[in-house]
């Protein structure tokens, strides 16, 4: 498709360009502009049908937005901001730099202005930043039929129109109803009759994560945000709640690989950006690891009196590292499903204990016949080999699974605690739990 | 509640139990009874209200589900089977054993049971056995009217109302209606004319994530499933994209960790689960690493002719690991979004030389000036470990890239490509060149 259009541009087939476009999805346009060369990008996007031209404007990236908004006539920047929905406007004046966002703001009216503002205050990652203030807002005195007459009058303009919100005169929250339930209602009754009153909501500061897992959890279309005074202040629809959800599991598994997170996808960061997300993080942990190598030097003298010790240190480590990996991850995958609680920490203790038993017993059995058959190492030297790996995999399976709940309780990200940081820790563990139980049993 | 429950329940004040659920959302109430006791399941959801104990008991987990069943009359069997959507159905009808099965079966009628077995043919993990068969199918002819008409008539048993399709009569696919359009035309429209005819669907055979990904890539409420002869046969609906997305990520962090995945909440796999899901892994990388241990065994000479080098082998194999895991997960994920394509490949590997090299310098700048300051070693021996890091930081970053593609390339899952398997890959690697570059530069 882009090499198509790239070809009817070079040949001047305007209006070739304009039919192919006609009938696509805006995202699909708003993909495809993404791929032309930005000098090409305001021809093309000016050969879009009007309506398609705003919708896909919205789920344009940054960089291509900035390049239209620039180039972007008056009465063009009219038309696309007329269309936005609020959320995405938000989105878009937090991408882009000072200058276009001043021209952006000379062309929304006062109270969408001062609904952004509001917007805009609320913390990061935060219900009420990822919310839309357009929403059909209904009276529990109207009858079904008064409902639908509102709907169709004020719904072009809302995010959704498929859940609606019954609020009294000081906009506090008094039930919900479907349209489904509308539609299967007989028109002369009363909303009061008909709606649900035991309403799911989340408040301005809830985290978004939380506010999607709700959505989530009740398989809701939307759910409502209300701020301090319990006044409805908007809605998050399940269409941000699926963004969110994917970005927090990205962030989460970035963390997990020892990386900062960032919201950009892959092929938009720079070598420059990829550095800061990673170099500090390899520089901590190369620095903690040197810690095991002056382990290793500790016991140089135990090392030398047994050479053949020294052949097992990557693969004590290496089971150490990964027992706890499995461990940690399991937990930090639970804790933010919300699937354990704190007061599950018993039971998580000692199914972490029988599991790692179970673990560390097969691997030393499968080890201790390795070691006689085909090492052909001295009994007393596969004795230490496979005590170690019983200890290292039960301790590695306990501080597995206790850091990131530790973690968490103090108030940091979980995530911290997984893989690298917790291979890290538990390679030195096993170094010492290794070479304590070589001197105890070789008597060296 | 639990605890107030349980308390009403010895007291046998089944009123109050009643009177408490009343309002109750049905995830909740579900939720709720998966913690009571079994013995007093099937008694609390008979206190349920009859529209309520139908929708929780799809909210329900496996377990308390089966509780349930065994204890249910004939009727009351019925009334639940007549209320549950089909998609729901498959699932209970997948986890049951083969008695509970046969009974519910028996609940259900000719047509549902021809539906249930269609769908349980569909390979797992398909869109074909994610998606209901139960929408809102129209007409083309239709006025909006009518439609409105036919919607109230069957869309109560509809999953979703909000999207309808419209089929002609072959069933093919002819375009699709949104309840929000049908609302804002006028009731004399055609549908012919309102309905988008550029319809994205998937075919039965979709993997279930590509399906979540369009839903989520486009917004939509639900995305339509076609057969073979593109007739339509039923819709994936976006609360079930949701736990799609959710279980996919979740699947790919256990992978990631080294783990075999499971699809049960952490709280409801047992000992031996947790052991059949790690063990196999952990082994597996426990041999690999002994592979490792023999590297150092192979150039015990050059390790005793200069000792203070073995101190350095867990540091250079933590960050060739860790350099590793980095690029490799970013990479993964990447994939697994649809962020990047084999033909990315030469700009990823040109993204990944830059951050190794940028991360690689920063990291021996830090090690030389700490091996000269602090550890005071000879510069010979400095310079071995910080040529090391950068030749490490610069392999580990093209290895971590490109083997997850390779994997996918050769239609495995790339996330076995992930942390423990490439640090194993890794941590040998660095040690061979670890040990050449000493070879070389030492001339031990």
């Amino acid at each position: 498709m882009k090499d198509k259009i790239l070809e009817l541009l070079e040949q001047r087939r305007y209006s070739e360009i304009a039919a192919a476009m006609k009938d696509m999805n805006p995202a699909d346009a708003a993909a495809l502009l993404e791929e032309l060369p930005d000098q090409s990008k305001p021809l093309v996007f000016r050969l879009f049908p009007k309506e398609l031209a705003a919708e896909a404007f919205a789920y344009m990236d940054g960089d291509s937005q900035e390049v239209l908004i620039q180039g972007f006539t008056d009465k063009e920047l009219d038309e696309v901001m007329s269309q936005m929905f609020l959320d995405d406007t938000v989105d878009l004046i937090e991408e882009m730099p000072a200058n276009v966002v001043k021209k952006i703001l000379r062309h929304v009216d006062e109270d969408t202005r001062k609904m952004i503002n509001q917007v805009l205050n609320y913390p990061k990652d935060s219900a009420g930043s990822l919310m839309t203030m357009e929403y059909v807002d209904l009276k529990g005195s109207m009858t079904v039929e008064q409902a639908f007459d509102h709907i169709r009058a004020t719904g072009v303009d809302s995010e959704t129109v498929y859940t609606c919100y019954v609020t009294d005169s000081r906009r506090k929250l008094e039930g919900i109803v479907t349209v489904r339930e509308l539609l299967l209602s007989p028109k002369t009754e009363i909303l009061r009759n008909i709606m649900e009153t035991n309403v799911k909501f989340v408040r301005t500061h809830t985290d978004q994560e939380e506010a999607a897992r709700i959505l989530s959890k009740y398989d809701f279309l939307a759910v409502p945000v209300v701020d301090a005074e319990e006044r409805l202040v908007g809605i998050v629809t399940v269409d941000d709640a699926m963004d969110v959800m994917q970005e927090e599991a990205t962030e989460d598994m970035e963390r997990m690989a020892a990386m900062a997170p960032s919201d950009k996808p892959y092929m938009k960061v720079s070598v420059f950006e990829n550095w800061k997300k990673r170099a500090p993080w390899l520089l901590f942990l190369m620095i903690s690891a040197t810690f095991t190598g002056s382990i290793i030097t500790h016991f140089e003298a135990a090392l030398a009196a047994n050479l053949v010790l020294s052949s097992f240190i990557p693969m004590l480590m290496s089971t150490g590292g990964n027992t706890g990996s499995q461990a940690s991850t399991t937990v930090i995958r639970s804790l933010s499903l919300g699937e354990i609680r704190y007061r599950d920490i018993p039971r998580i203790l000692l199914k972490e204990c029988g599991t790692a038993i179970l673990c560390g017993v097969t691997l030393a059995v499968v080890n201790f016949a390795k070691l006689m058959l085909i090492d052909r190492v001295s009994i007393m030297v596969a004795l230490v080999v496979c005590l170690t790996i019983l200890v290292v995999a039960l301790v590695a399976n306990l501080v597995g699974c206790l850091m990131p709940m530790l973690a968490k309780r103090l108030g940091f990200d979980p995530t911290v605690m997984a893989s690298p940081l917790i291979s890290t820790i538990l390679d030195a563990v096993s170094l010492i739990i290794y070479f304590n139980i070589a001197v105890a049993v070789l008597n060296i």
